[in-house]
């Protein structure tokens, strides 16, 4: 039986131990020799709101404890200290849609904000809350169920608390799958998919969870939206893509009919090396524009490449995976390896599962536990991920790697890494993902890691590329977000929360300010 | 030199000659000897607002009549009795972006209805006025240019309303093209397109052509809205597919980053028949689910298959075709034929230029003119298109068939013709085309039209279809449109546009109702 982190990323049977928090932490310098300790559930204050006895909540420190924060670096840092910040007076769970209307109701009429919580795993303070008074976050992992299942259509009604393992263990038995997995996977929903418009498996095409969204049921404050499904529509604008990213603020999402894949068949992936980036990216862009929509296209520079294990002497790497539950593969992978070889990749020969794309997967999978262990040990870790046109896209990568490289060393004293790898491509441009690691100090981290974010939002921003590809705004992201988003765009946005939200209990502080 | 029509479809020199209307109407009982004349320009009433003379505008009565209405039925039919409602007052004719800041502006002021006009095509009551009191239709095609073109991003910057061939000609000579055709492709604009989320070239996968927008610039009365270039993003919800289908409503759409294709190299297609609708609608939904995305993937119905010309003999027609700029498509259309001769279909014999896809092609751009014929013999003809997802595709066809088959009965008298075709599809479900022909009454036609139209939402409501794939909602499909869009979103619409069009002049009466 593994318990789930109040603190940290995923289940604490794989958290660091204090041995191989040191070894993560291994070259770089100046930290402690011993971690932090795994942190003890802190003292709680008294909550202070009285939720009717109908209403299904909790108000356990644990439940508490949990519900506090997301799981940024942020978030982990500061529950290593103790500190919780504002936690929740009380941790709603509902067990149907009915539930999740009462407490909205309830909520409403007591003035009480309403943080929507999914699987936790925001990154960019979506779930905790920042403002004046009590709050309670709604926790809708009990609404989990694959309610309807359309073989013919291919598609699945499902509740919007269903974490990712959970809706796929109810899809299998069907021969489908909704096949949307971030990082998150294990410990995120659909609801927060939808909520944040997550970015999943496919690196192609549909890239998004989006894409994959048929209709969407949404409890507002003024009464439920459902829209029709429908295939494809040009009925006015897409009722779906407005609570789509709206993060909580418009509406609670409870019910979804999702668009469903097959489940691939034939499979087939190759690795290649690049010298530069240069070369990578231009071998990266003929793919994205080609309409060979490979599932994986993941590109690790140099440093990235290094981290995970996948090339060891300076190359960039690029790992491309095909698949189809229909036919097989190899053709269009060998079309997509002329493309590579057309510009100067070297093409690896085939692994048996221990190639650099298992590395990586590997890596990926593991990273945030590490993230954690190396929190522990004092050091400043983040990642921050963005999209920009081809034409941006050398640019970006030089600039934004140099400007939060001097950053990292402004602030800690000493050169940091600055890693990127791109998530994934489309035909007018790349997701470049970022990771930074340097050495913090005890007591510093968090200031030090808010200098990084500055930085690397300026950048961003003076570059024109997305405050967040798939990582969402929250709250972290607001000074970027705020930028970037049209004015009168975010008029209409106002006014469409104070028309669905009257009383400005949903998620406060997150896309745009209270009124 | 061609003359575009100011009552009908496209240009006169293309218009049917009476002998031509007569053996158009061939087979349809009751209908006169021979048609009603092409109409002279009416009088009109005059203006009743006098524009500032600084600003562009037009008073002639052939720029007024013409955008007096759309291209509907219905229009062309009041148009040839002399009746073209309340014509605009005036006609903007902008020729740059500040025009047409400068003429809205006004128009707020002096609260005049603008409706905003590209090429003229609706077939939805789109660019007409309904309501009292002066209007201005804003005519933008005098802002057609391709402003900029990005190569490496594939990507171009191109003003609202330059007309389909405008835009292509200037993309030709980059090797580049938007790709981007439907039916009206010669008399409608980029920024209409995007303003009604028009349905284009490719049947399947961006059918729309909102998934080929990077990013657009609106002008509203409270300000220009304008996104960045961004190839994804996951912050907050979308501002563009706010636009996009906002039809008018929330403000003008001048420019917008498109992206673009290279132009194909390879090309293949070909064609089947299917003994009954069952089974070529299993062998598209396989085709629709096999992740092939063809170019082209359009089903005739028996009736619409003789119609055209591709078939004689009562079968249905599937015509597939496969391109593109890279790679030559055989296989891919092997893999297509494999799965057509699986669901019973039987592939027609390579044709050379006269086969059933050119025929089909051929009667699919004249179609808009023999409409017009058939309403100069008092023929009732109408289109609608709608989708749904295929567990219900079986039963939409046959009930909308039945029905509006019946309705075309009782209100002329005798039966008339119900066709359909798959315009576009998708692994959740087609996109049904309806094509109704049907002898009138002179006089009686457009209360003919008015009933087969109310019978048609009836049945497309009750089942769930949507009101429309690509046609747009305006203020024809408005009854349909309402028992469609969720409440709550209709209020956040509602709450958008008071923030972006507070005198409430954009568009009245399309989507929602001016509050």
């Amino acid at each position: 039986m593994t318990e789930r982190s109040w603190w940290g990323w995923g289940t604490t049977d794989r958290e660091l131990r204090d041995d191989e928090c040191v070894a993560a932490a291994a070259g770089l310098p100046g930290l402690p020799a011993r971690p932090r300790p795994v942190p003890s559930l802190p003292d709680l204050p008294a909550p202070r709101v009285a939720v009717p006895a109908s209403l299904s909540v909790s108000t356990t420190p644990f439940a508490r404890a949990s519900h506090a924060l997301g799981k940024a670096y942020r978030d982990v840092v500061r529950a290593l200290t103790g500190d919780v910040g504002a936690p929740p007076d009380a941790v709603g769970s509902p067990r149907s849609e009915a539930d999740v209307v009462a407490l909205l109701d309830w909520a409403a009429s007591a003035g009480v904000a309403v943080v929507p919580f999914g699987g936790g795993s925001s990154v960019v303070g979506g779930v905790e809350f920042r403002g004046e008074g009590p709050w309670l976050s709604l926790d809708l992992t009990g609404l989990d169920r694959v309610l309807e299942i359309d073989r013919v259509s291919r598609a699945a009604r499902i509740q919007g608390g269903a974490l990712g393992p959970v809706l796929e263990d109810q899809l299998r038995p069907h021969g489908l799958t909704l096949r949307h997995f971030p990082q998150s996977f294990e410990f995120s929903t659909l609801g927060g998919w939808l909520a944040t418009r997550a970015g999943g498996h496919y690196a192609t095409l549909h890239t998004h969870i989006d894409d994959l969204v048929e209709s969407m049921r949404v409890v507002t404050p003024v009464g439920i939206s459902e829209s029709w499904r429908l295939p494809g529509s040009g009925a006015g604008p897409s009722p779906d893509r407005l609570f789509l990213g709206s993060e909580g603020t418009l509406g609670v999402i409870t019910e979804a009919w999702m668009r469903l894949q097959d489940r691939p068949r034939f499979k087939a992936s190759a690795s290649a090396a690049f010298a530069d980036m240069t070369a990578a990216m231009s071998a990266v862009r003929a793919i994205s524009q080609a309409a060979l929509y490979p599932a994986n296209c993941r590109l690790l520079d140099p440093g990235e490449a290094a981290l995970s294990g996948a090339a060891t002497t300076g190359e960039c790497v690029l790992v491309l995976g095909v698949e189809s539950a229909f036919h097989p593969v190899e053709d269009r992978l060998s079309e997509l390896l002329d493309l590579v070889r057309d510009s100067g990749g070297s093409i690896a020969p085939p692994s048996q599962g221990s190639g650099p794309a298992d590395a990586w997967r590997s890596t990926f999978l593991r990273m945030p536990y590490v993230r954690d262990g190396l929190a522990r040990m004092s050091a400043v870790v983040e990642t921050f991920e963005t999209a920009c046109t081809w034409d941006r896209a050398d640019e970006l990568y030089a600039t934004v790697r140099a400007e939060v490289a001097a950053a990292v060393e402004e602030v800690t004293g000493a050169p940091g890494m600055v890693n990127c790898r791109f998530t994934h491509v489309y035909p007018d441009g790349p997701a470049p993902y970022f990771t930074v690691i340097a050495a913090g100090r005890p007591g510093s981290e968090l200031a030090m890691w808010d200098d990084v974010k500055v930085a690397a939002m300026e950048v961003l921003g003076r570059l024109g590329a997305t405050i967040t590809h798939h990582h969402a705004v929250g709250r972290d992201h607001r000074p970027g977000y705020d930028r970037q988003r049209p004015e009168p765009f975010a008029a209409a946005l106002r006014a469409a929360k104070a028309a669905l939200d009257p009383a400005g209990v949903l998620n406060p502080g997150v896309l745009i300010d209270p009124v």
